[in-house]
């Protein structure tokens, strides 16, 4: 096993692109990421393409074909809302086994042009929570955060504040689907979606891609002497079969991951300097806080409250705006996050710099069931 | 790099399971799987499921919920008809890379519910070939095979000694989809399905699944004292944009991947004891004779001729029956060619053994474009 650094990250722009297609919107970021790190598509020796609702129609080598065909190895990953990421690690293992010196991933998805989601890998009439429509969704994070409140007398003014902090931060990104303030009023007067969730508290649908460039050490001597090294990459599922509707592996999924990645980098939530995690609903975040072991069990409505996860606190949570604001086409959010921390790294995050950064956490969730945690540092 | 070993392979009978689901046939090859390797699931220590048609219905934790649940990383993918055999080759990265001594890939697909295929990853209005009609796999092997008629005089009762030869063979193998003998005359009269492939030429539809245990050579040691090596294992896409309607990339793809397989196990095609290759249609096969360099240039039809490619012949190909007989769900296909090269490498072919095996090729390509070659040696 070798070490693994980032040398380069592309993005665009979250939004909604009707008039292109998947590979077009990979390809776009594919190319960003190679003029950040400086090579070209020849330098690739492996492609990996993380994308969910057309995960058969071989979206990788369709952006190859835009890009550069160059001959090398290339695969399709899908993994829920743990797509993209899910295609980073493995780029990232491609890297560290000592068979590739450069390997790309590039998450891509196009959910504009579809319909209105239902609970993904969980709807349909296979499973209890399938038949009972608690699938959605909206309805399995509305109640995990019941469980939240009914343990811990959590508010649904504490879930709310989430929101306000992650518009907040979105102002500041470019690249942010959304780019607007919301005020705690608003937030808690806008429709109500599965309480304590309304509106804005839910993530929008929106298209996306991300991409990123891994290098070996040696590798990365001949581009640039400030390295954004991979630290740890784990990936995660259900360790056992639920049937409990307050959807207990939201928690031990990302508990069991978070605890392998601190293990394996040496770090703890304690030496992070910033955290892109997978706020796909007001209520997961704040579960998350606990989760990451960013505050202890039933803390985590004192953190927001106190504004430690606001820029300038303690350990800022989702700068970039967060799935709430910046967006969640679900194949490009896990490899968007690592586009933020590189940046964050770098010290290029603009005016929502998290001052001196040294390392960071990026957490993705995918029900059905995946997660990862990857730590990067500088 | 470390080198990696195949300890347990698991398959079910090809053909048509209504009454299950995906990860039901999955959950069946990867029980076979376990029990072929003395293991428990709880030895497994990283899990790639390859599915082409729900490829983003998180089919590798769904069959982990049927057969234990332990928190392992889990992760999806496809690559088209290569979809199985990258799975396998994502699984042999998880152990060549150190990171792991035991992972299981298990390839399925469910076709009997789906309605009549189309052109796949070719198919549809974005291509010249899509919106012709011939990204219709039929139509794409139909020109292949004419193109070789047309350059090197071959026949089309040559392509069509190749289906009799596989159904042939398929009547040795319990787990083949067909196990009927098919003469001369009745490929020949049978419908024409796109010259000069009549439907006898041309792969069945069906569902099937397979599963592979690959270990490290410290853990191998404490199971087995036969080991079967995965001696290379290959992953190559298009060079170039091809829009080239006799589709030189189903040559290339293959050419190159091979030569690449070759050089990295030291074995040349003279080492070879037989070879499980692509034949989703008659012509297929032909031509990959000489991309996999078991002949020369335009000697592939003196070599069916001959019959060096049945078994007792020089160089037996699909002794298992091949796509033609045996069966093509396709996400099951790459896993199921390891099957059928580990039985024989261990001797257990059966009325199919080929006498003394002791090295063997697995080959699957899937359009659009990805093709995966495998060298096993006893």
């Amino acid at each position: 096993m070798q070490d693994v650094y980032v040398l380069g990250v592309g993005m665009i722009k979250f939004g909604r692109y009707p008039d292109k297609d998947v590979s077009q919107l990979g390809a776009e970021a594919a190319l960003g990421a190679l003029t950040d790190a400086g090579m070209s598509i020849k330098d690739i020796e492996m492609f990996v393409c993380g994308n969910l609702f057309q995960a058969n129609a071989m979206n990788g080598q369709k952006i190859l074909q835009q890009i550069g065909q160059t001959g090398i190895p290339v695969f399709n990953v899908s993994n829920a809302c743990a797509t993209g990421s899910t295609a980073f690690r493995e780029a990232y293992v491609g890297v560290a086994s000592g068979m590739y010196d450069v390997t790309m991933a590039v998450g891509v998805e196009q959910m504009g042009k579809m319909g209105l989601l239902g609970g993904g890998a969980r709807s349909g009439g296979e499973s209890v929570e399938g038949v009972l429509g608690s699938g959605l969704m909206p309805a399995v994070f509305g109640q995990a955060g019941v469980e939240h409140m009914r343990k811990y007398g959590t508010t649904a003014e504490q879930f709310a504040k989430i929101s306000v902090k992650n518009h907040k931060h979105s102002v500041h990104n470019p690249l942010s689907q959304y780019q607007v303030e919301v005020s705690l009023g608003d937030v808690m007067k806008a429709r109500m979606v599965a309480y304590p969730n309304t509106l804005y508290m839910c993530c929008p649908t929106g298209d996306g891609a991300a991409a990123a460039i891994l290098v070996s050490e040696e590798k990365l001597k001949q581009f640039t002497t400030k390295p954004i090294k991979v630290a740890a990459s784990v990936l995660t599922s259900d360790p056992y079969t639920d049937r409990d509707l307050t959807m207990p592996d939201v928690n031990t999924l990302t508990q069991n991951a978070a605890k392998q990645a601190y293990e394996k980098s040496g770090l703890g939530p304690q030496d992070l300097d910033l955290v892109e995690l997978h706020d796909c609903f007001a209520t997961a975040e704040l579960l998350h806080y606990e989760n990451l072991g960013l505050c202890g069990e039933g803390e985590a409505g004192q953190l927001i409250d106190q504004g430690e996860t606001a820029l300038g606190g303690k350990i800022p949570v989702n700068v970039s705006g967060g799935l709430l604001s910046k967006g969640h086409p679900l194949g490009a959010t896990g490899v968007a996050n690592i586009y933020e921390l590189v940046n964050q790294l770098r010290g290029n995050g603009g005016a929502r710099q998290v001052e001196g950064a040294k390392a960071g956490l990026a957490h993705v969730i995918g029900l059905g069931s995946a997660c990862t945690v990857h730590i990067l540092t500088a």
